[in-house]
């Protein structure tokens, strides 16, 4: 049952802010949630249906949020489907293994974060949140450029110039918690938070049994992580992978 | 027949350099692709389906593309119908006759602009261009943040910052040929440029058939714009309204 006091209303205590969050259903995003919820924010988590080829995100994403019990919103933008030019939208172009080289990797989908917070910022606006959370990191991360704290910088500055909240004084807070974590800071801080990682997908190449390649940028980055944190790797990896 | 000659390769000519252009069907907008292709621009434009009620700017959007001899794409964007919140793409929301009280009206649609320059940038990306023109005005306008002078500038610069082509030393231009214009200053500088207005629809409301409500925002500064340029108007008025 939930009586008033549950919701933060009634005996006198102000109801929770409300918070939007960029959840895609890997580590970092659900590690984002986490620190949102324990940082006392009602959480209003958002996945984006881009014709990603790794379809089993968006399944983690619906776990994750329904975990936490905050209300999924997924947006469906097709426009980077039809755009292509990524490993991760384009039949044309195969995901490779993790390759490290410093170069920006084929996995690159132009304009993604751009597109995805700018949804995030209109969707805040529309639910009245102030309070916007993702969950980038700019430590061990692809090389995207749009994942770098120069970026988030100058995306909070341009979209509090472009909306309507932005310029009547209720400017939006974009918030990085995870922009100077490497993963194995990332997973012993959700750890801390009791994340269960299990519940999350990294891999690019994941298949619909939601089960891991091991060999991508997104699985390698994510595999040292659970090793340099010393904590054992719930991923589910597809059998014969070596982990 | 087209000859090396004519497509800018062969005799030691240089091919035109490509650029991209929001096209929304409306009056700025074709006034801006007119202007682009004038400064000696290869055009590709773009519209955008995003669930907006005035379905007939699409189908303006495709008949100057045609025109302009442009390949036209167009992005379908369902998140912004599932936003809501906007006259222009809410069915809850009526779409109001002008009010011009300085407020910014129930037509704005959040953070239209930043996602659909996002996409512009990476469509640019893909096709290898380098400049992105768009038709904003911030004199005669309806009073959306997302048109004024200091978000275009803020959005350039962290465009810049968050692509690939923006941070390996290739960076986006974005040109805002109308942005100090008057409504009377675009149709003189569009008629100079030999633009048939006739083509676009600039109407919120404007029925299946093309025709103009004569009423709504859009309208009103439209029908200012060509009393104040002393040209006729060409719009198709919907029977009845008084123009």
């Amino acid at each position: 049952m939930i009586t008033f006091n549950d919701i933060g209303v009634g005996l006198g205590k102000a109801p929770l802010k409300k918070a939007v969050i960029l959840l895609s259903g890997g580590l970092d995003s659900l590690t984002c949630l986490a620190k949102a919820q324990a940082d006392g924010f009602s959480c209003y988590p958002l996945a984006f249906d881009y014709s990603q080829k790794h379809r089993a995100e968006l399944h983690a994403a619906k776990h994750i949020a329904a975990h936490y019990a905050a209300p999924l919103k997924i947006f469906t933008v097709p426009a980077l489907g039809q755009l292509g030019a990524s490993a991760l939208t384009d039949d044309q172009i195969d995901i490779p293994d993790y390759i490290g080289d410093g170069d920006i990797p084929v996995t690159y989908v132009p304009s993604r974060n751009i597109i995805f917070l700018a949804i995030a910022y209109s969707y805040a606006e529309v639910i009245g949140a102030r309070d916007i959370f993702i969950g980038t990191s700019a430590v061990d991360y692809s090389g995207y450029p749009d994942c770098r704290p120069e970026f988030i910088k100058a995306f909070a500055n341009m979209a509090n110039l472009g909306t309507k909240a932005g310029v009547t004084g209720r400017p939006f807070n974009l918030h990085t918690p995870l922009i100077a974590l490497s993963k194995v800071q990332t997973i012993a801080l959700g750890t801390e938070l009791g994340v269960d990682y299990s519940m999350s997908i990294s891999c690019y190449r994941a298949n619909n049994d939601g089960l891991a390649c091991g060999s991508c940028d997104s699985c390698v980055l994510r595999k040292k992580g659970f090793s340099g944190a010393g904590f054992p790797d719930p991923t589910p990896y597809i059998e014969g992978v070596i982990v």
